[in-house]
């Protein structure tokens, strides 16, 4: 038996208990008629929250994302702009192109999640009818892929005003809108002010179970009601999720930067460990993720690493590696590429099991540096 | 103030006590990873009884349907063939083409929700390649249209064997199944045998706040899941929702028939009212539903005769028309067409409710009638 | 050897002599960039013809269909709703569905390839969220599988109105406009002058090689440009075929009255024999089509009767029915269904071919007839 | 009045007398019906050209692209890999996306329209559900982009290769690919010896009228007979054009060689200009496009020089810079962005056009070159 500290996302949260307190405890209705108070209730409280209009509550981000998309390209031939390391891009299984029939043209990210603006002016189309119609733009903040990067306000707002220019409207795929509201310590309503529409995640850091919003205009939530609909997003007592949603925004939310300092922790002890195969741009690290990068000339790979994490060796345990218990410790991460590792730090890691998994990592990294040497 | 009944639809039930103790005391995990035990669990319970391999749990029956399309019908060009009472066909904004590309054909119902076998044959089509590629035929059991309609089980069976004569696979739309199962006395796994895939609805009778279930073999459902995803269906904690279903399917199915008899007793009241203008097939009455049929001569409209029965008259207070409480009563149904309103029963309306609900048609259905007599 | 007369389609003639000449000798450029002057004035010719105020040039009649179905139905979740013998629904391999999005509801065509128009208006959806958005109806004219029936002018214009009531635009397939225009002795722009769009194929009675012709708003051809080339419709020196299509209208469209006497012709011999196996209604006798209806109760099917047509028994060139160069005769027709036959008469039948097809035809209509009595 | 020199494209090229004499004496048929020997046999010969079992005729390059990509990518969720220059990414209007539900996933080209294998192999997406499948490689040969370059055989070879080891397709958009052969002096079929389908193009250099052919396996073929048929490129007596492309191959292709050779005359003599404005890479000039690129730091865009070139100024009628008429010279050629210009050389361009475009080119670089010197 070994003790098992889970990095791997911040997905795997649990609901608080007074997330459930409020699942059992909120007044419940049939939402397809808009009858469920605490959908409504939720829907206004966060399109308030983010300075919109309206919002939609959806079982998940990738259906807020898609039925974005969905709203905003409705001309045939539409084409939207993400970045080339978006999720809308990598990770859902190019629904845009093939639920919603739109081109996704993916434009090259920065390190931060950010993409040079004149690059982008010079994607837009024209009205040559060889040419699909530059219909959406769509940003990541923060930037799951470039390690939870929080995209600089000033940039947003920037690409804001270039949209307007070209009458484009713009989306923020905020999934994570509210580590980027911490790390900055700005309402989210002035992050997301030039964009069009904003999807928010509230079962990542936000520990909900299940659900996400979309918000925007009125005419645009209309409009995406309907797409909900027929994609078969529409729930009945949908409010029996929306209360933990509600909670997660009062009770999770302000406890964010939380996991940020903890990941901060995470990332310099790392990097004070000052091995030739991993590194960590502590620089860098804006929210609860932490990118550990292998060398490129390590012969490592984030697979090997990974299972090396997931095993507990004998030495562990007889030695100094192991819990109060004496039970080994597992952790787990993910890999994003052959290359690098997410760790990922979320509510349910507490002090203490932040410092398991840095003792483990300590040691496991330790241990691969010395036995797998860089190529020279 | 008046006192409500809402028979518009078995979509409004409210989860239970001991659904809601389920959804907080449950084994939780992150869905997405497949980790979460409790979906899992209903999962399987599903399968096994509907005598299937594998089961998938989505946010909603619209959702099961479309992806059901989305696998079966994995050629371009394919077509669907379905009645055109079908809830495929007329309420679900038209996704099998939108966001399937899938032509849905359809074929006419009968009343009793079934269509001509041998038109059926007729209309699939060969190789001719001017033609769509016939790929699925799905029904619909209860037939909701048709007024909670049990199709009969030897055209079922019939309908099977000609489906696998041609290599068509079959889908059965079941949101309502359990309503047949429980109408026929049979096991749902029997009504289902010859079908492929299955969907079913923990919302609607069963009185769970959210979700639904596609079944069918391991391949099928892995695919399945794919497209759940790229639709956006996949849930992180699922396990919240997943839990009341379980209870649905313990506690609530057993329960069907009062619904059942409580739609029966509403049915002969309006029948022996004897009144020219509303009409109620008795004898073709089968699950949850009461169909009114409004005379073709009447003046009436579906709308008219709703919107009376959501109001109280003076002359209903202050005579018999009320509750002990001196409450005028409303009831909600909803229209089907012109002339047509479907009644539906379920888990919360009791005998009490029941009651109330018949004296308050009983005394709009009178006044209405005699007010607006048939045209001769 | 035998001598074939082909009465499959009118889609098998081929170029006149006059046609070929304006092939080579007109003026040519790059369509693409709108400079080809012969497709340029072909696009006039035709947009003027039917009182529209523009054209595109397409290469085939189901192309056309199927850019008017997406460039009306422009948002998500639309329906278009045409007949259920209409070659859009029948014949274009669901591309309406699959390649545009569209839902295709089909309305019940009556004999004449009119329909319904109370339940046209019944079949229209409002703005309720679970349904479509019913954003086309499409009629044929001369309407193919109805036997090439000219659909009632008056009709038309009631429909036109109901469309115009409802603001849903109205497309006509007219394939074979102009053989209807020639039945009505109307100019086609009459006919079409409710319509939103129409299409017109030149190379069907027409005899063109290849094209067709969408017409409509200059708005609405803007956006079909776009949806052409889309579809990879876009052709460069595309006067070559334009130039027979301004022919055809010239030339060949004044004779299409001699088609339609010519299939008068076949139906009143057919109808004549007086058979119980075959029939044919002489009195809805339209344009070029004869349909020949094998009685229900006949042991025969439509591909036992063209199989027979096809060949050359030793009797009938030691008999009578033959060239006068001893030669057997071959008619090649087509069947719509099991008991039904489709002659279709065109440029390249003569009244000498006329003549031999209906002495084949009578010897083995009356040879069949004998052989398999019907079932009593 | 002044002399057009037209050198935007080779699409611009009009039919011979030899194709017009084939395309009037050809025999012809119902192509639908597989009927038109002339396109039967056009078939045959681009097959046997390319040494695939199979082709089709069809109206674009557009559409055999397209109709390659709908094929190739049969399962939902698919997703094809295209340089980010190719055309079908650029100048297809998204119709892979929109038409075909694909996502196209970018790679970037090199300035010799390859890309890297590393790369791409490591763009293969595995099976996780978040992601897409990956279905098809597309290349583009020569590049139109990237100045008509040819790509090296050995790299469509390993590309090839690498293909094959994961069981992807491999499509050669060869709208150009005889400038290819005729480039590498090796027979078409062995550059396209590892790829699974070719697209090749009668109407840019080849000088046809309209039409391209579509090459692959029997299986592939009879799969994309179907998807023209749904898009509407199905043609009734489509040998018109085929005629004119057999022709095309027989006559025109042996010339090919001599436009490569007029283009290296033109890229050398611009390049011997050594202005700091304009730069030819002659090194790479491989086919029969010069990519003219204006400096970076010129204050030129493409639009003025070109509109530069499409006026004729007092100074040029009175000097030197005239036909030997004494009219001016007017030179069309295309902008691919800012500071990039295509011209096209092709079989209307003979020896006096080419002179005449250098003279005016000549004249015209130099002015500009003198009036907006290069910022510093």
């Amino acid at each position: 038996m070994a003790y098992i500290v889970d990095l791997r996302s911040d997905t795997v949260t649990k609901p608080t208990e007074s997330m459930k307190h409020a699942m059992v405890n909120s007044a419940l209705g049939d939402d397809v008629y808009k009858e469920d108070p605490t959908v409504n209730a939720l829907e206004s409280k966060v399109a308030n929250l983010l300075g919109k209009q309206a919002a939609l509550f959806v079982p998940s981000g990738t259906m807020a994302n898609l039925i974005a998309i969905m709203v905003h390209c409705n001309k045939r031939g539409s084409e939207a702009i993400v970045g080339n390391c978006s999720h809308i891009y990598k990770y859902e299984q190019g629904g845009a192109a093939h639920v919603a029939g739109v081109l996704l043209s993916t434009i090259q990210n920065k390190p931060d999640g950010t993409f040079d603006l004149k690059e982008l002016e010079s994607r837009i189309r024209g009205t040559d009818i060889h040419e699909p119609i530059t219909s959406l733009v769509a940003i990541e903040n923060t930037h799951n892929y470039c390690g939870g990067k929080v995209l600089p306000l000033e940039w947003i707002d920037n690409l804001s005003e270039l949209c307007k220019k070209h009458s484009i409207p713009l989306h923020m795929d905020g999934a994570r809108l509210l580590n980027a509201s911490t790390y900055l310590e700005l309402p989210p309503d002035r992050i997301v002010k030039g964009c069009d529409s904003v999807s928010l995640c509230f079962s990542k850091s936000l520990s909900a179970p299940v659900g996400s919003a979309l918000v925007g205009s009125y005419h645009f939530i209309q409009q995406a009601r309907r797409v909900r609909k027929m994609l078969g997003g529409g729930m009945r007592q949908a409010g029996v999720l929306a209360a933990a949603c509600a909670v997660a925004l009062d009770e999770v939310a302000p406890a964010l930067a939380l996991d940020h300092r903890r990941a901060k922790v995470m990332a310099e002890v790392i990097h004070g460990l000052f091995l030739k195969s991993f590194s960590v741009d502590v620089a860098s690290q804006h929210t609860n993720m932490v990118l550990v990068r292998i060398a490129e000339r390590s012969p490592l790979s984030s697979d090997q690493v990974l299972q090396r994490l997931a095993q507990v060796s004998l030495a562990e345990t007889q030695g100094d590696c192991k819990t109060t218990n004496d039970e080994g410790v597992i952790v787990k991460a993910i890999g994003f590429n052959e290359k690098t590792i997410r760790i990922t730090l979320h509510r349910e890691i507490q002090d203490e099991d932040l410092w398991l998994a840095i003792m483990k990592i300590t040691y496991v990294f330790k241990e691969l540096d010395a036995a797998h040497p860089i190529k020279s």
